[in-house]
């Protein structure tokens, strides 16, 4: 998450344009997280959609819905709906598996948070829903519903693919499209549709969403290879030492000779890991190329969602967005 | 689940005169929980909605809606919805916590599972609200969204209360109205809404439906302590040993004396068994009559479910939802 430092100045600009709808966004996530019967619920869920966080997928639908014009009252729904689904989905990311246990927490208290996880992101899912039916439009129903399944489709492929060699770009694309880009596009898409935009300007909105979600995410794994860890929060090689199977492996995997592969094959698949095996990964992603060629994907998706933006109407809150798109990479650049 | 050997006849008399419609739900399933992208889905799900299974939750939307006259096509969408959620919510229910190693399976098959169970169960979530919102019927969205929170609700409140001896009959009720009979209302339910019958008659499909799911509930309970594990599928004692705190220990507890309640709090509170306790248990149970009012308490319920149905025109399906209700407890009287 520490790439969201890098657009820290764009989304401040977002925040100040949008601050008396993000008020009300987050007046409502605090209202409809509580729960008379189960105080459990906002416990579990306090320091996720505490007031003060970043709140980037709300902030997209909250400027989607201005740039179109939209004037109220529905757009703060969504933008409840989308930060709803995202916290859910961040829950249930939660639920370890074996190797979950880095964190050196005793296992039952792994376990217990494991079940309240399941259950509270249960909630917030069943939330995010009543949320939305309230704007009583089929069309975001119809966009949100898909974008949660394409969202939980992205996350169980993931599952077999992050520790599989055979995982090549497109199969992680549809990954990063499921578990990340899903859920920025139809943030866009539903702000533009509750605006009751044309097709093609909804498109746009939609094509924006996607390539800023693809690119958002390719930076993410990038910086896991290369990262400062004082700014990122995460250490070089948590995805190495996790197993997973991102972009710059899958470039390197992609031209290793059989000895490279072996290595990979060990460490990746089998997950058998050793003092210096990521100096040797980090050595046979430069050898290869890997981090320029993730690092120029990167850029490439930035520059599409800048595209698909300049579709649209000129407006401040689109130039904002035109410059959260390179403030998203500028860390990787 | 063994419970349902009880109500074998109504159900089929039930899945006979629906077969049809059962057929096209059946269809209908097996069509939207196959994934072309994670083919880890249909095999996670196979075994939860292969054709065979009861299905006494869908067959209660469409018994609802054609006792309303309804005559398609949105009951088969609703009664898969209703599905899906079932399933999804019993895969949620697999999540083990440390209880849950009783099936004695390796911990790493249990914790891939774990995270398996989560995400297709996501999936299915999400499939059921891509189901609902085909409808086009918001009404029915509204119903089920507020379903989906009631019974996720519920199930946090039972991580909070199942261990904790202060635990009474009004939060036991609250559980299973959120764990059990909301969706049996809803199914109820939403059958009449789609037919666009009166508020009155869809509200006594929605209390035939709530009374029904709360009585199943407490004789699955009961059969715990009391049930021949040859027709149950469950042994004597397993909610004990679980420590669950359900209907006949609460009102064993509310009973109970100084030593008995030391009892209950170092066997369910602290989870200290010993040989010799389930049988301490079962004599504490008798004592107190906590066995037979908690009968009782369920053949109350079974009649509750029938007087609610008695406010809607006699019919065939009429008069087979009563005789489900009778055999839900059958087992039990």
């Amino acid at each position: 998450m520490g790439l969201q430092d890098a657009i820290v100045k764009p989304h401040e600009r977002l925040s100040a344009a949008l601050t008396g709808e993000m008020d009300e966004v987050n007046t409502l996530i605090r209202a409809r997280m509580a729960s008379k019967h189960a105080p459990r619920i906002p416990e579990v869920t306090a320091h996720l959609v505490e007031a003060g966080g970043k709140r980037l997928r709300p902030m997209l639908t909250l400027a989607a819905a201005k740039m179109c014009g939209y004037t109220g009252p529905y757009h703060v729904h969504l933008a409840a709906t989308v930060e709803f689904i995202h916290t859910a989905t961040l829950l249930h990311d939660d639920v370890v598996d074996e190797s979950g246990q880095r964190r050196g927490r005793p296992t039952a208290n792994l376990l217990w948070d494991n079940k309240s996880s399941v259950l509270v992101g249960d909630y917030l899912f069943a939330r995010s829903f009543q949320l939305m039916v309230e704007t009583g439009n089929m069309r975001v129903l119809d966009i949100l519903a898909n974008a949660a399944a394409t969202i939980a489709e992205g996350e169980v492929l993931q599952l077999t693919a992050a520790q599989d060699l055979a995982t090549d770009e497109s199969i992680y694309l549809q990954v990063v499209r499921g578990k990340t880009a899903a859920l920025f596009s139809a943030a866009m898409e539903v702000g533009g549709v509750i605006a009751d935009q044309p097709a093609d300007q909804v498109q746009a909105l939609f094509d924006y969403g996607d390539a800023l979600g693809v690119s958002f995410q390719i930076v993410d794994d990038l910086l896991d290879y290369g990262g400062d860890a004082s700014a990122t929060g995460k250490n070089v090689g948590d995805d190495f030492r996790e197993r997973k199977l991102t972009l710059p492996v899958i470039k390197a995997v992609a031209k290793a000779d059989a000895q490279e592969r072996a290595f990979w094959s060990r460490t990746i698949e089998k997950g058998q890991q050793n003092d210096g095996d990521l100096e040797t990964a980090l050595a046979l992603l430069a050898k290869h190329g890997a981090m320029d060629a993730t690092r120029q994907d990167a850029l490439d998706w930035a520059e599409k969602a800048k595209a698909a933006l300049r579709r649209l109407p000129d407006s401040d809150i689109r130039q904002m967005l035109l410059d959260l798109a390179d403030y998203v990479v500028a860390r990787v650049s």
